[in-house]
């Protein structure tokens, strides 16, 4: 590296970490305002997370870092792929290359709105009352169109969207996906429905809120999530968030009436977490300090809710301690209905509560939707229709109310609507590939979860995978790890190998 | 007001609020620092402080806020001193000439500066290690002696440092006072510690934690600290932050061992922030929208920490319930007693624990310390010296350790040194002269006291001084209040009216 280039990398590196501080400071005040504000904090709120945004945006699309990614292309260009310089370059070039195209007016309105429309939907739900937000979503989806617009031409609006979650995919690419694990995973469902429904009546037993949160800090802190860069808080939708490498939290919820709720969603989020915290320090403050994709980032979660928190071996190791914890509840249950429990597979409303086996028809159906109303071919008005059509012909349940149908989900209430739910399907396509590759390695990974050992599995998905941030892209990384593009088949034998033990799937 | 003024008042208007909206994240991110933050989230911190600090300073000093000052000033001067919008002009002007004479570059490196001596100083204190901080104390010396130069020229070094904090006084008008209260109070004090000491062994005996929480906010829910605006945390330093009009926290700590710490450090905090709380809410995001000054802020958390939490009237009203609360810690001790413990007045060595009457005493040599620091007429080097030897020489208590003597205040390890104490002994004195007239106005204050009422002390005080925010100086607000300037007086007939019923003061 020549002297020049050093010094306009320094420069460009510490303008990407003054950006980052900004925004990550609107990452702390949204965390705030879900974990900690009073109610009187929110008007304000709103208008703070719109300007840092705003600020953040501005100062990223300064022309003196196009000038500064111009400057470098030479010298990014002399390295190796897989330099940790050429990869930020090629990531600041990518995301300054995309963020350029939407105007600061925009920004500063959208973030604005976005606080408007998420605090009328955070009272629209609990009342029931879509039409509270119809006029909103309306906007939103006006909003969402005129920004896909931005990043045009394209094959279909929500390719720019989809991009931006899940770099690489376009619609076409997740449909053809989408229909090929539907096909095979219909059958399973209807398998597995035709038996009679496992009993789950010990998970809604009385389990009170500070011995459910202390019981699941105790299994993440044996994952190995690290408590001195994180914490775990309580909020009405669970999420992790970044702050920075040495402070990535975490949220739950907690109802003391359904055990799974708390359990379930803290593994989930501690999975984004350690992944965050995983990822090369020295990367801190830059774009590549982040997961690389929706659908990487899923599939941890996912990894370490499902494929091992809902494992056998899993259960056969914490049972003991969740029945001393909760002796009144479960002295009556064994391991192995337990187990069966929390696996229990039925076609329901709520997504977040929805099994492994039918959770990916739910993201399939607001997929569509989405579509659907990006293309025009469907209107906000038909949404509440159309939605619960979806769910009688696919699920076979209909939603009795909006409240756990269409206004269920957070994600036309505080975002763009497009490219936020493929990623959820992609995370388990790739979370059974990830481990498939990670047993591979390591054999011995099950019989370690038996007794409650995770460092060989976390150690292997810190140098496979978390350590590398945004390094590669999640199709270069797929395939770096698992020698393959994002395939159907390894997650469906996952689930023909776990609910075959579980039913009668022939 | 012309269509013209109209636009460039909201011009104003809106940009000072977008410059508070950043300010106020800042608070937030501090805030969570100090209550919230993992352990390694403490590096990133500190550059997010600096980052946001910053930024707010630069676009307050844009010229374009000074031109549209300059284009309004002819509208201000049209309208009546007390018009809300000849305030805002006035006091954003003041501001505005004071923060444009700070250079941007020095703004963002003491702020990163600040960062870097607290943490240190968090960890020299407990280790009793002065040594520690030796060269960060000179570094800031030198900072706060170059910050003060800025506003040159002046009378005393500390004179900008002292107006900052304290609109309208100098180093030579602070002393004054100081000097005529040390006169009369170091008598009183003599007469105090000549008799038998009060027995306090009652509040040292064994609180925990969650009782001792939960008293003091019933109490400051009495008070009319509105908790649907505000919370409070723990910290180890109590404090009080306004982040809008609808969110206003407070934090405390506490000792388990020692009574008075948690309960008085909240009705101190909850007098700052129902000040906060007060503020004519259509002032929120503008430079009106704070206490007007440090004392005027601290007369009002002394009103409701001591001359109504320490008051014969309040124990009266709330010891059965604190009794209740604590039976095997109280049953042996009466309201009497315990009234007399928590005003046990004894020279010592920790301000924040000092009681009424020796706690200007702390604040004086502190003072005075700053000052010849400044002049130059002291070093860093001599502080821990000269320290001690003015405990000993002025309260009769010698410091066994810097840790409980010039490493105890965070004011020299968070911020400039100078300007930040006179507002403590300041603020003694005007809760004595406030709290008169809100007598002189209703008579009936103590006995609503002893009911546990406030209505009528707090609906006096929001009308007389809350609601104005900034919108009058200390000094104006003192003499429509009370009809004269700061004065001595009616502190010390207030001291001699409480302790003389306690001890004998003839």
């Amino acid at each position: 590296m020549q002297p020049t280039e050093h010094s306009q990398l320094e420069t460009l590196k510490q303008q990407l970490i003054v950006i980052n501080d900004i925004s990550s400071a609107g990452s702390l005040l949204y965390w705030d305002m879900t974990t900690q504000m009073p109610p009187g904090g929110q008007a304000a709120r709103g208008r703070q997370l719109a300007v840092l945004g705003q600020i953040a945006h501005d100062r990223f699309v300064d022309p003196a870092i196009g000038r500064l990614l111009d400057e470098l292309q030479p010298y990014a260009e002399t390295l190796p792929y897989d330099h940790n310089d050429a990869a930020l370059w090629r990531v600041t070039r990518r995301n300054y290359d995309r963020e350029v195209k939407v105007p600061s007016a925009f920004v500063a309105e959208f973030f604005q709105f976005f606080s408007v429309i998420y605090d009328v939907w955070t009272r629209a739900r609990p009342a029931n009352d879509f039409n509270a937000v119809r006029d909103l979503l309306k906007k939103n989806l006006d909003y969402s169109r005129q920004y896909a617009e931005f990043f045009g031409p394209f094959d279909h609006i929500a390719d720019p969207l989809i991009d931006q979650g899940d770099y690489g995919m376009k619609a076409a690419s997740v449909r053809a996906i989408f229909a090929e694990l539907r096909a095979q995973l219909v059958p399973i469902v209807a398998a597995i429905t035709a038996q009679p429904p496992a009993d789950d009546s010990m998970v809604r037993r009385h389990y009170p809120e500070a011995d459910q949160l202390a019981f699941g800090l105790d299994i993440i802190k044996d994952y190995g999530y690290d408590f001195s860069r994180g914490r775990q808080d309580l909020t009405a939708h669970p999420y992790m968030t970044r702050i920075n490498s040495g402070d990535v939290r975490i949220t739950t919820r907690v109802d003391e009436h359904y055990f799974n709720d708390a359990l379930f969603s803290t593994l989930h989020e501690a999975g984004h977490a350690m992944y965050e915290q995983g990822i090369d320090a020295t990367f801190d403050g830059l774009p590549l300090a982040t997961g690389t994709s929706a659908g990487v980032h899923e599939s941890q979660s996912r990894t370490w809710e499902n494929i091992i928190g809902r494992s056998r071996e899993f259960w056969t190791h914490y049972y003991p301690a969740l029945q001393a914890r909760f002796p009144s509840q479960l002295s009556d249950v064994s391991a192995d209905s337990f187990h069966r429990a929390v696996n229990k597979v039925t076609p329901s409303l709520i997504r977040v509560d929805a099994d492994e086996v039918t959770y990916n028809l739910h993201v399939m159906i607001r997929f569509d939707i989405e579509l659907a109303l990006l293309e025009g071919a469907m209107e906000i008005d038909d949404l509440p229709r159309v939605w619960n059509e979806r769910y009688t012909s696919d699920l076979g349940v209909t939603p009795p109310d909006d409240k756990d149908g269409c206004l269920q989900d957070v994600h036309w209430f505080g975002g763009i609507i497009g490219g936020a739910f493929q990623g959820y399907t992609l995370g388990n396509l790739m979370s059974a590939q990830f481990y498939d590759s990670a047993l591979k390695a390591h054999p011995e990974i099950p019989a370690e979860i038996g007794q409650g050992k995770f460092d060989t599995l976390h150690g292997w998905l810190k140098e496979n995978i978390y350590q590398h941030g945004s390094k590669f892209t999640a199709p270069e990384l797929v395939e770096r790890v698992t020698g393959t593009g994002v395939q159907v088949a390894p997650y469906i034998a996952y689930l023909r190998r776990k609910y075959g033990e579980l039913y009668d799937l022939s």
